[in-house]
């Protein structure tokens, strides 16, 4: 039973997932539909990849992912599908699709095959007409090089990239999620415990858990996805900081 | 696999979407269950006409819909289903299911055999215990006239019909949807793109997609849907007319 | 084909729920996922109780009930399973599984089998890489005393107890529900719909259904849980009282 998940920036009240979903059905009877997110910020291509960097190859071999956070719609941005990892993945080439390209490996066309499209399309709605059709081929097994045209200059993760060295690292936060924690670029492996911490240059603590933490302290902790995280315990982060993307996550030695 | 929608006003805190799909399971092993929306503004009919209007008829034949939106649960008020245009519809007969009962040759009954109810039947809960037993019915292939009598009188769409002329037209916002697009009752069909447009009063351009306007533009297309929108490029419409419904849109030759 | 359900605090923007979703369908494919609710408040274990009262027992048999809400997530808590009436219940040992050990003939197991988790196992992310695995187990078949070792000391449900007599009772509210209902603790078998009521020391009536109150009205009805919940006609008792939890329900025969 093939595996499509669904990352957008539709939102929950309006009538635009259910319609993917119609499309995807009518063409993969039985497919297995998993809502990665729908409360995408609207447009925000980052946030989508953050999503991504945690999902895009946890689910069984031939899953395919259809991403559709897309600003340029009906512009003359390409729609792409990626092949990475056993995996695949459908959506607009604004870089939400970073972290599928960046895997060893990985190929992508872009999608320059009408005839697989829904007709007429939609110039507003290419998640509908022209990403979940893409999607439902590859689901049902269509080979990633009969849905589109090889390409080699898809555009790369927008992500901004941490700074690394052997006795420092710098990063910065994401995003946050729905607990108020900080979602960092910087990876859990490039760092020490040991070392000394500061968010936005307040001192943090290096913690294995958020029980481990103190009321009202910050925290430091390697997130599950394998990436630094700023915490709070029984708190939120960024509340308390009170902002989310872009505050510096030093990490120093000494 | 049968399919079977969801259109409520429960909201996504609660046990009741859950406790619909047990229903549901219970009765349709291995049901596709699909989620329109949960987050219709409470008793929001309007709201789930309007989704209704662009998931009714786009999921494979056989699909039924259950709508519940229901104000007058426990009053007198008659539980409904409806077979149109290869689909089911199961709700409470206050216009809801207006979309389906336009459509041609569409059928009617009333819910009225109580056998086919979960005993004892909750007054306050008939999502549960009166509209999804009769849609899990249905799914599985009980025919209509089997879930309850004919009528000829189920109360039609409560929606604001358009005024449409040869060289005019004019409808109005109905709802918002989540970037702020608002959605209108008049059909892309019966407007000429070169017209011109306001929008309560305010001059408005009329785009192919939203990458086609400047910023802080208001604009015009014809929706995903085949009805008009009212929508900003990279912003909300319905914030910067701080309304949703009721918006005067007209569309003139000259 | 196996329902699991999944109850969680993880929220709709992060990626945690799709990281539950993957693990599940890795270890049985074709399982059926159910969204309980994942806007449980913040650790909000009474909340997620409350849901539990009204889902636990209504799916068909053999359903596992995935539930992680978790402050003490990486901590000395332990992690347990609970099979009831035919239904498999897997979360932390924190009083969140209360209604499935209140069950006659519940047996506990605490889950002590490091070779059925995820590894390595995030220390904060126990829900991906412990209890989900865990209720693939279940849901594949795996017996209870296969995934734990019994336990007779499972911390029992946190909800506050009504006080009942033969002509009088006293409860409290718990959660609000979408619709702002107040749901409460006290059973409406323990009472008679001819007593008289007051919540929070305001007068209310008891009504079969919210159509039969009047606007602006409190009213107190059996929900369809078999609690009593007190309501208002058309609006939300929660913001007329402007509380949820914690406000006092009485009943009394005169």
């Amino acid at each position: 039973m093939p595996i499509i998940t669904l990352t957008t920036d539709f939102g929950l009240t309006g009538p635009y997932v259910a319609e993917l979903k119609a499309v995807l059905l009518a063409a993969v009877p039985g497919a297995q539909l998993i809502d990665v997110s729908h409360l995408v910020p609207p447009q925000s291509i980052r946030h989508a990849e953050v999503l991504l960097r945690s999902t895009a190859f946890i689910f069984p071999p031939g899953a395919v992912h259809l991403v559709v956070v897309d600003p340029g719609v009906g512009s003359a941005r390409r729609p792409i599908a990626v092949a990475a990892r056993g995996a695949f993945f459908v959506g607009p080439d604004n870089g939400v699709l970073g972290v599928a390209l960046a895997a060893p490996g990985s190929r992508a066309v872009v999608l320059d095959r009408p005839e697989l499209f829904r007709a007429p399309l939609s110039p507003t709605f290419h998640g509908r007409d022209l990403f979940a059709p893409v999607a439902a081929e590859l689901a049902a097994g269509l080979p990633l090089d009969q849905v589109g045209s090889p390409i080699d200059d898809p555009r790369p993760s927008q992500l901004p990239a941490p700074r690394l060295a052997a006795t420092a690292a710098e990063g910065e936060t994401l995003i946050a999620d729905d607990f108020g924690n900080l979602l960092t670029n910087l990876p859990a492996a490039a760092i020490d415990p040991g070392w000394r911490f500061t968010v936005a240059g307040e001192s943090a603590r290096f913690v294995r858990t958020y029980a481990d933490g103190a009321a009202g302290e910050l925290l430091v902790l390697a997130g599950s996805d394998g990436y630094l995280e700023v915490a709070m315990r029984d708190g939120s982060a960024a509340a308390r900081l009170q902002a989310t993307a872009g505050l510096a996550l030093r990490c120093t030695a000494e």
